[in-house]
């Protein structure tokens, strides 16, 4: 193998492979399922779809990748009770990873209180499931940020995620760099960042990786890999 | 009272004064609160807000106008289980409107089946709340848009929205035209058109009233009025 698999690979690893267009549909070419059956075959970290594909992805997947699906997506805006009603039809479908948006009018109320009951709600139906936590970075001060590291890991999420990838921005390494600091300069947090959203390169998916993304978001990375990507400069 | 203002009254009293921005508060100066007390003083058909603000807009309105939310929204890919649960929500938070998105996997999975049961049961749910229907034209073909058009109807819903604000377009007067065409058609349908998205004038609005939109939602258009918009040339 390559230097460049490995990194590839690396990569791979990391990655939740995600579809989420409004249109997409489960069978055919260019679907769901074929999506899906390329993250396995490439060995992404989770498939993420839409709530309404959970079943159908479980079904198919069959324990060979967990299924990721959203939760208040992508406003964050209904009510804490359908968000748990949300959370557990998911779960309940099988979905093993939950990527919920936050209340950003909370935020902007400073109701810092609120945001992390909400979490802590949702961390309680999630069980065993992976719940990773959108703060929607690009319509965040830094400030708020930093604090939303605190709340998220106070709550007990298990990821930190930049962004929905339907705002005005997506992951940046400022970003990453910025919660990475936060969340070590908190003395034993093992709260990890998910870095999503415009994921567009090799160069890209590393930098985010460099600045202490664990995880990525990306619709786009599969297909990198299999085109070549810009791989052929590593 | 001129010509002018007359026309501005005919617009306010189809619109849905809408704030459905992810970052919006409650309370302050350009806040939810401001924007209902503005669709109460200038006569507009309803205040549209997201669902975690329904219980507070409910109580400030206090019956001056009704309260509108959203379900589904804006990408429509939640199960019907979810739409049901945060209908539900939202009714008895004293929500009298409902927009909800269709799921738009479906329809382009061809199955208009799935899509009319979806909004059946919304329709169920909702009792005597106003249910308009969101498909999303600017994602769809016109042969979709028509026989969307039946499907609504069949499902008992009041409207048919053109758009969420959120996705690549908003209303046009074609779709609407479009819309308007294929209901008169079918003999003794009372579907009414609401279009949104995009409306960014008293031409617009006048114009898409003029194709058929009996209800338009806006958030700009107190604004026009109140800064004489562009009102003065009529």
């Amino acid at each position: 193998m390559t230097q460049s698999n490995e990194v590839w690979k690396m990569i791979l690893e990391k990655t939740d492979h995600t579809v989420l267009t409004p249109t997409a549909v489960f069978e055919g070419v260019g679907g769901v399922k074929d999506a899906l059956r390329m993250a396995i075959e490439y060995g992404a970290a989770s498939m993420c779809l839409a709530p309404s594909f959970v079943e159908e992805g479980v079904e198919y997947a069959n324990g060979r990748i967990p299924i990721c699906t959203v939760v208040g997506f992508p406003n964050g805006y209904s009510v804490t009770s359908a968000k748990v009603a949300e959370t557990i039809i998911a779960v309940e479908k099988g979905a093993r990873e939950i990527d919920m948006v936050i209340n950003l009018g909370h935020v902007k109320a400073r109701r810092f209180d609120k945001v992390q009951e909400e979490i802590s709600e949702i961390r309680g139906i999630c069980g065993k499931a992976v719940l990773k936590v959108i703060i929607e970075t690009c319509l965040l001060s830094d400030e708020e940020k930093v604090k939303l590291c605190r709340v998220v890991w106070s709550a007990g999420a298990d990821f930190i995620k930049t962004s929905t990838g339907f705002s005005t921005g997506g992951a940046t390494t400022a970003d990453v760099a910025l919660m990475k600091k936060t969340i070590d300069e908190m003395g034993g947090c093992r709260l990890q960042i998910k870095a999503s959203g415009g994921i567009n390169s090799l160069d890209d998916a590393k930098a985010l990786i460099g600045a202490g993304a664990m995880r990525l978001g990306s619709s786009k990375i599969i297909s990198l890999v299999r085109g070549g990507g810009d791989a052929g400069s590593y």
